[in-house]
């Protein structure tokens, strides 16, 4: 998600940020902008460059705006989701973002429902826009701080009326945000590569437990906890994450690449070639073949192919073998022992799979290793991860999984090796069980 | 605004009748449908053929359907006050489509947001699922019938639930809504042109003061008032209204011809020809002609251009004489005394131009003769008419006016004539003043 | 078709004419633009809204330019035949528009193709693009002429060079063509509306077997044939052209309405309302009406639905009732003697279905009045009339025909009516046999 | 380019195969499918997701089927020019594409305008189609041999008739082509990969001179030269084939990186990061680092922006910093020696734009290392390489080349290197001037 203060054109530059930020979601994509009379919304389900034309542009006028890419939680789907969603009122608009998930989301929703709320989503995020109307303090940074308070879980929200944007982080900082300056503007985004296409500059991540307003008087922050500790989710390094983006000041794809060594160390196999899956293991794979100095090469090609126009095969067509997202090359792996490095290993289907378009296309030995440690615990912090029962590492050893997928043999870096490479201040709760917060016992 | 209950291609049949109920409203358009599990929507700002495609419709699948088209009433505009509105909720989902106008919506909705409701819209339609939702009545016929007897003003109501299909009109049945069948499904529609496009049987008239409830135990219908009596709006007859409706048993072509006959009873003019504003006066005219025997002839021509892809004329070509809207036929009036007809006179600009057009085209002389009385007040049940400050026959006499707008001789139908024509059941309070209701004071 | 010289926004003018002539043909419409340099074209099967965007038109700079709307001939359609066709040269480009039908076009095409010449159509307009390049004349006007000395059969062309605008008529002038002035620059239209649209004064029309050649030196004109008489083809007052446009002089709607009054003198019937199929017989139906002083009622009305976005009923949709170009006003016909005007009678099956739709709303007895007489002969020039075998009135009585058709009686205009109406200067072979050139025996 | 002869969705399979050679032109595309009977097409300008759709698919049915992504000769652009080119005759149809350059065209081209022949486009592939329809030989592949015997310069073709489909390659094979099957299918494609992405198993390389001709017999081949010789184009491996396609039996990836290996023995430098530009120079990086033992890293991130839908940023936001195709990674590149290596070295304004963009990210030193020697001479052959005024390596030495663009230092692969790593078949005439056949003088 993205915002931007003081910019002539905010919703031009907010539309290229979230252009950077697609890969964090891919399911709709909406952008609110206000003139600093009233709020004006656009939003849909598909991509970016589906959602917004150059028409939609012109109409959205303003100095500020707040924009998201939707990833959705196994939830129930449907366009009213897709945010910012948009409140109005006699007394002024609030637009709201949300990256994240609310451990008493459900909770909180039934308490207000049972006095007369009503809801125009199925998401929970909703809920911290009536926890504000309701708060009847005198300011929307007193109506904000109630709020939140009242909130559990992992959150980045970002807020809009018409004469205030407002950052919030939740007190452990699990998701990240980080705040920038492009010009005179105040930029504020999930991640710093969307710095990087508008040509703004970092200034610093946003704290864990920080609320930062943003208005006519300038920037202004507070912090919402006594002693915020930043417990960053392990998995935005290890794939969801874009690689030019630093998280927390380390630069993701020499994270990876770190992750990628430490592998190596811990588990080095003889191989001629090392290939990555395309394109979020590629890092790791360079470090892994770099370590071992074996050769890494290309031996996965992933199609680009976009958006809403695409024309998918049928059913009849991929059974004849088109196959769309990854192909194997012959010329690279055919007659070769390959060492495959994907970056983390949730249900084993895919692993599966490339396992078998590589040894169709020739390759004598697959070795699979992955940059994370097995997943055995689900997430309850914002990324979809499946329950225990589709969790392959919760149900099976290692070397039940080798069987299942078909490698030759698989290997997994260890929760120390992954310390060692990215430090310790990481919520590693789906990996160890070890929640930073209370979480639901079913 | 069309539902349907019973049918298993739903959203493809209400897309089919909302296209026919085009002319009640082109700034928006959406679609909720039900498989009695969840309600899925869509919406969007444009035409009826803009906001809907193949793959919508497919993905909108159910049994029963709610859809509207959005005519604004000079309110502020945006996608999110397209309708169906939208409410979710743990206990259920709730869809809401409104024509007309509540003379209480903004004093209930300030209400409701003391009390910490939460509007996604800037329009007062949503009242109704507010009270809804907090009345804690066990039906949702109960829950209706409560909202429904805080709400004053004019009001046609489809809802839509998981479970049931609501219609409901104000005691006065000031908007048209009507019921039919196709097959075993029900059908309501605004205008009984829609059941035609369908092939669905006309019914019955849905009643003044009368909720209908349609669910799995099938139609069941209620008085919310004790004596209610219909107090049509006149202005649907006069231009709103698509000629092949009937509206309270009236086939409305019929009746603007009966409207151009008695205007030629009141006022006859020395004419070669009788030309109509097109499309919704050329029932007047021809009226007007036949019973004058004066040859009734196309002297102006409406161009069809149609939704987003129409590329508007730059102000300069404008400038230069490209006329799109409506062009006059140069071999038809040239040296002719024409009689143009028109429906109804709100500011006299439309009138100016088209006499203009007229007389440039060579039209000798210009006799303006109008189907309904001066409007003279506003309204506050759900046609866009103007402040007093804007309505010209507020401010000018019938003189003042013919040389505003440049005709030869300018000449409207009496309030008696009009009731002759359409019978005494109607509202005429923008031409009398005299409300059916209180009326707000400013 | 349309063609513009000498306006700095030639493309924007004719997308405005073209759209007004879009009745002209629907299934494809280009647009060719020379700034002096270099011709540049677009095209599309589709409505002229479908094909031409804001971006196109961008694209399309120039001063001149021609454009059409394409009207297929029963032969075989696709993209390619999409006009105006664009031929490039070392020394130059050439884009060329034709309306009507070459007697000879197969032959020369035949002849050409075994001198060596490739056609990029299956369309046989294309050969005179060859015959200009072959001729080795000096000049393009020379080349023309030579070019034109081949054809025979019925044609209006427009061709456009990056230096000329050229325009030429058959011999009998078969095919309505105008000339106007829009301030400085000229244009060129199949019919007068298209000047209407865009401000432009009607000059003249041009003559049978003229050739008018524009450029830097201004109009010149010259006539290809000794003693031109003009044979106007009749269906292009009975149904083809728009009703505001004049053709040789007369207003087509004047000329329908005419139809109908003398309709009216040769065959009245009685009747309690008088209807006509729109859009083209509601002229003649409204002549019909006033002289038998029978009502004119709307009891027949078109769905407007356009272009590639509406989406189709399915065949199950159809068969349940969705019927969706025409339907029929139960409020106007029910228990009436319906006097129902059309404006010609080719297959009888049109006819059929609506007097089912009548009878079906209720109609007490349907009278069909055709402002046509019978046709019985194929059409040799531009007209899309169906082999003999396929004209009902080829090889059925006027008996029998009513039969088939479900009439309570069926009555024609007669040749001589006709010519009392529309002068004697019209081809009217279709209905006569009597045809203005030789023709193929077949 | 792509054919497919004998399956039943020749058109949804060469979409596929398009979309895998889209990075061989991004101006326009194009598909013919034939059903035996007639040949239909589509084609637009813009990317294959851009042009075709679903509904274009369904339309064009058929057995067979060529198709063309466009990649544009310096020369004059524009709708027409998109292939296939159709022609149509009385006879039969001809659809025609074709990859690379003949010498003799324009010369050819005048010789048959001067005998009457009418071009659709302006470019010089159209001369084949001219030349087969007036050899007036009894077969086509009799027409084809005589007409290619006349053809000199760079040339694959792919022909399509209702029974025919034939593929040439000029007899130095300078561009690729290979041939494959899909079931009981043939498949031809310019890359390799395009097998991958349907499925297809690839056959051979078709050879030089080779005219192969599939029809309802099978396929049939034969040789139109004595002494064919591959002289394969060099750039094929530098940038244009994809790095999973098979060139003359070798992987592109690994060609690319065998540069990067041969460039890293003859021109070490100090670096601590290599990083290639993103997408074609990544291998040749690869490999650069792998053999100096330098890490690899991704220092540069290019944006996946697509089609048409794009929003393209105004000037004003350029300059302010938006930028879209490429960024540098401050978090790997800052405070570092960065070897950055690129695959070829044209006008120099890429590498010195990037060298900014680098420093500006902190780099402290950017050597720059370029995977193929000088390029100082024009191409004749298909490859879009500049006149030689605006080839910066024909006008400047090194040292002078490094000063423009801003490099500590600037190296180049040699000759002798390049033909150890790619072999001696090749073309290398932009590096040497040592053209393999007669060239213009000018």
């Amino acid at each position: 998600m993205f915002g931007i203060w003081g910019h002539p054109q905010a919703s031009r530059i907010a539309y290229y940020a979230l252009h950077s930020l697609q890969h964090r979601g891919q399911e709709g994509t909406g952008l609110v902008v206000t003139d600093g009379v009233s709020l004006q919304g656009r939003k849909g389900e598909g991509l970016v460059t589906d959602i917004f034309t150059v028409q939609s542009m012109a109409e959205l006028k303003g100095f500020a705006a707040i924009g998201h890419v939707r990833y959705s939680l196994g939830g129930s789907d449907g366009y009213e989701n897709v945010q910012p969603l948009l409140f109005r009122s006699t007394s002024g608009s609030l637009a709201l973002c949300h990256n994240g998930n609310l451990l008493n989301g459900a909770q909180l929703r039934r308490e207000l429902e049972e006095q007369g709320s009503i809801f125009q989503t199925s998401s929970d995020s909703e809920v911290l826009a009536h926890l504000i109307r309701r708060s009847r303090l005198p300011s929307l940074k007193e109506q904000v701080k109630y709020a939140l308070s009242l909130l559990e879980g992992a959150y980045a929200f970002l807020l809009l009326t018409e004469k205030e944007l407002v950052a919030a982080l939740d007190p452990r900082g699990m998701r990240p945000l980080s705040l920038g300056r492009l010009g005179d503007a105040y930029v504020i985004a999930s991640e710093t590569c969307a710095f990087d296409i508008i040509g703004a500059e970092f200034e610093r991540d946003v704290l864990p437990g920080e609320l930062i307003v943003i208005g006519e008087q300038g920037l202004h922050t507070e912090m919402l906890t006594a002693a915020p500790r930043r417990t960053l989710c392990a998995m935005e390094y290890v794939y969801f994450a874009r690689q030019d983006s630093n998280l927390d000041g380390i630069n993701v794809h020499t994270a990876r690449k770190g992750l990628g060594r430490q592998l190596a160390r811990e588990c080095p196999v003889e191989a001629d070639v090392v290939t990555g899956v395309p394109d979020s293991s590629l890092s790791a794979a360079i470090g892994y073949a770099e370590e071992l100095r074996i050769p890494y090469e290309m031996g996965l090609v992933k199609s680009r192919y976009v958006g809403r126009t695409f024309i998918e095969p049928t059913p009849t067509l991929r059974e004849q073998g088109v196959k769309l997202k990854l192909s194997a090359v012959r010329g690279v792996v055919e007659g070769k022992r390959v060492a495959l490095v994907d970056d983390s290993f949730v249900r084993g289907t895919t692993g599966r799979r490339i396992i078998g378009l590589l040894k169709e296309a020739g390759a004598k030995e697959v070795h699979m290793l992955i940059g994370s440690p097995p997943i055995k615990f689900p997430c309850f912090y914002g990324i979809d991860l499946l329950s225990t029962s589709e969790l392959i590492a919760a149900n099976h050893d290692v070397e039940e999984m080798r069987q299942i997928i078909g490698a030759d043999s698989l290997h997994f870096i260890s929760e120390e090796g992954m310390r060692m490479v990215l430090g310790s201040g990481l919520c590693l709760s789906c990996f160890t069980g070890n929640y930073p917060t209370a979480v639901p016992k079913a």
